[in-house]
């Protein structure tokens, strides 16, 4: 393990990986492309998975869970499907020491496996909606790969429904990618810009692919989450029909919507520091440490038992860690829990003690003292304040970050020399946003729903164009 | 889909079949031997997660995920595990279109990608010890496939830990087993049988196996959860070695512990009857539904109103559905609600409303009609006491089926007529072992730890025994 954290501004990817590796959040395995989420990093997916749960069930949807491996030939059913993942994937020839009949592919994603029983479940208009979501591992074979943001293997929910009609399903697709922009601002404290993807940014089989769009301390894009309509698409492949009100057999309109452990590679760069990973306090699987301070040869028990205390009153509301371990200085101790990312750490030492007092630490190093008999109350505003801090920091950066631009030479020279979100006219053509993929690494992250609608011309051909998408590098 | 649900009494296994179709649990998928866990099925697994994992965090375990795919060459570290799980395998040749260098196996239980991972974590005692659990989708290529009894694929959580104690590490061998028990008894009302495996029937590479073996309502034996013991022998094929608190190297004490998707089975197996699926209030995902009857052309918004009142008084306790659908019978809907085995049906009729009062149906047919104020005390008290009957009867069930045998022609006979589980005298050869199995198609489920302890004769060769082991065939 390398002693320090590289500074962010000497090395941002180096910084990355050493948080992760100090932080304790994943390690390499032995396998190329495949990390271990450590139970640091596990523990934040918990979280996601907690919060986000609880948002799929309250809006109706319920879990389900469909086979890894499925037939190769069902993947060629959507030819645009067939054509984006097929390249991706890792096939099983063999299963019990025999090679089998049809090669199996594990999930890229499971759109068609999960059409194909849906064919076998929906008759009439009465079985519809079907609003099942699934966590679950699939398997992408990445050639360059980088823990958390683009891994071979990787958890995610992947959400699949069936409705009666267009609107229907177009409703869900919204409603999803707003639970998605609701809990990354309320839990993970971070700022996003919801839109819909070009043609050529699109998942393989959608109509119609909305995203959201974050901005790491970097300044470069990462998608934290997508919802598609795929209206008839995959229905038609897998003749997933349903006898109407009307007594006619129609076609469900579907979608699909996820999020994966790449959120925890998105928390990592949205808020971290120098000294180590920054977590808000409702994306932290643990919010408060304590740590009681003894002086060697003196009586520790008043200490432990006022920390105990303390301990017990915060846990109606928090996860409380007290660490009494011994052998370990205090200095340690504080450095551990700050590279850790734990929010919020009170000290109990001797000294404030006998004035009835402790010291709350915000992990960004903002320190109180508070009386022993507030500190339930202030660790709460405390912590609450954190919270809306790093969410405004956020916020107020993506935006202060996020540029105008009209000139395309002016825009290379811009972009070059500072990275972020760079508004431009665009006339709707695939192959300028493609020229300026290839002279800027700069991809149209999406069409803003909150887009500058206006006259223009498009940055690259002049040709006419009615409002700004976004331009952006990213992960 | 059939008609009806095939009687116990004429074909156990279709009745089994008929109750996973009938009460919506899974279905098969197009991939031979996996399985599709439909939302109904998969939220008794929530139920399992649920409970196992606070467990599992209040006895100091962390989860984390480790990859899917493990090199083909990991097998081979330990000689015994190779032999047992090598032929299970399915094997993953070709990755993004090439073929591989190494195949990868897909994991049919992880202790060796795991131990590798140890072996860089671990270096003194005071990285001891580690405790942690991973909740995962494993593959082993059965030949026989039955739904949740066994499939190719499936669900479980698999506890790996590593100890500075060979003593540390039994107790935790059997505090393990020990939650399983307990959360058996305490949430799916099932009584089972704590025991040792015999070397025959033990863990590919484990020193011990413990297991809880629990009895089906065809008198069949089902293994519920597993815990090894596993000595240094994993530690010395992966190297797992640390300093210990006197400066030496050591390997460490190793444990793994699971249970998988077939304790749904084993809950279809104990409780359910000829009308469908039977759930223990505290197995179920759902506790009570509301039925509101109103009469055709009637105002339907005075019980429409208490049924929704009632909801929320039990909504802190419960989890409740109001089944207010049109165009379904009242019969339509007891029927389906009974065959998906909710605990509770609570009736809300004109006439009864007339007098204040409605009807509590447990799912075994006992009646009561009590006062709109009393539903929720009621309600309550016969939840408790219908957790407390499944339990009481599946406990007896299983005291009036095991037997005490000491002639084996009789044992045949009586095996034959009557499965169940038979306390034999063995001698400790796996010889006679197997030739009862020949005979019979009875095994060794276990040495109990509730033993009975007596010199006998070994029931195949007569050779001297100390105490009894239990035979009986099984799932």
């Amino acid at each position: 393990m390398a002693d320090r954290i590289t500074p962010r501004s000497q090395d941002f990817s180096q910084w990355y990986n050493d948080i992760i590796q100090h932080a304790q959040l994943a390690d390499q395995s032995p396998v190329r492309g495949c990390m271990v989420l450590k139970p640091n990093g596990y523990a934040i997916w918990e979280v996601v998975q907690r919060e986000l749960d609880k948002r799929f069930k309250e809006t109706g949807h319920r879990n389900a869970y469909f086979p890894l491996l499925i037939p190769e030939s069902f993947l060629n059913k959507e030819k645009e499907h067939v054509e984006g993942f097929a390249p991706q994937c890792a096939v099983v020839t063999h299963g019990g020491g025999k090679k089998l009949e049809e090669p199996l592919v594990i999930r890229p994603t499971s759109e068609t496996i999960i059409n194909y029983m849906y064919s076998k479940w929906v008759q009439s208009y009465r079985d519809l909606p079907i609003l099942i979501n699934q966590w679950a591992n699939v398997i992408r074979w990445e050639m360059r790969t980088r823990p958390f943001l683009r891994t071979l293997e990787f958890l995610w929910q992947e959400g699949h429904t069936c409705h009666e009609t267009e609107d229907e399903a177009r409703r869900e697709t919204l409603k999803m990618l707003d639970i998605y922009q609701s809990f990354l601002r309320d839990h993970f404290a971070m700022a996003v810009i919801p839109g819909e993807k070009t043609p050529g940014e699109k998942f393989p089989g959608a109509e119609n692919t909305y995203c959201i769009e974050a901005m790491m301390q970097d300044k470069e894009a990462l998608q934290a989450g997508t919802s598609h309509y795929f209206g008839t698409k995959f229905a038609q492949a897998f003749d997933i029909k349903f006898q109407n009100r009307e007594g006619k057999q129609q076609f469900v309109h579907q979608t699909s919507w996820g999020v994966t452990t790449r959120l925890i590679g998105a928390l990592i760069m949205t808020h971290s520091d120098d000294k180590g990973l920054v977590l808000p306090p409702k994306a932290a699987p643990t919010q408060i440490v304590i740590i009681p301070i003894s002086q060697k040869g003196q009586d520790s028990s008043k200490i432990t038992e006022i920390a105990d205390r303390l301990k017990s009153e915060l846990l109606a509301s928090y996860v409380v860690h007290v660490d009494a371990r011994e052998g370990h200085s205090v200095g340690y101790k504080f450095t551990e829990w700050e590279v850790q990312g734990i929010p919020l750490r009170i000290e109990l030492g001797p000294r404030d003690l006998a004035t009835n007092e402790c010291v709350l630490a915000r992990r960004d190093g903002v320190k109180t003292k508070v009386s022993l008999d507030q500190v339930k109350a202030t660790a709460a505003k405390t912590l609450d304040e954190f919270q809306m801090a790093l969410y405004t920091r956020s916020s107020e950066f993506l935006k202060a970050n996020t540029h105008i631009e009209n000139d395309l030479p002016k825009f290379k020279e811009r972009i070059q020399a500072n990275s972020g979100f760079y508004q431009l006219h665009w006339c709707g053509n695939p192959g300028c946003e493609a020229q300026v993929k290839n002279d800027t690494k700069a991809t149209i992250r999406c069409i803003p729903f909150a887009q500058i609608r206006e006259s223009g011309k498009c940055i690259v051909c002049s040709a006419a164009s009615t409002g700004r998408v976004i331009f952006a590098r990213n992960y």
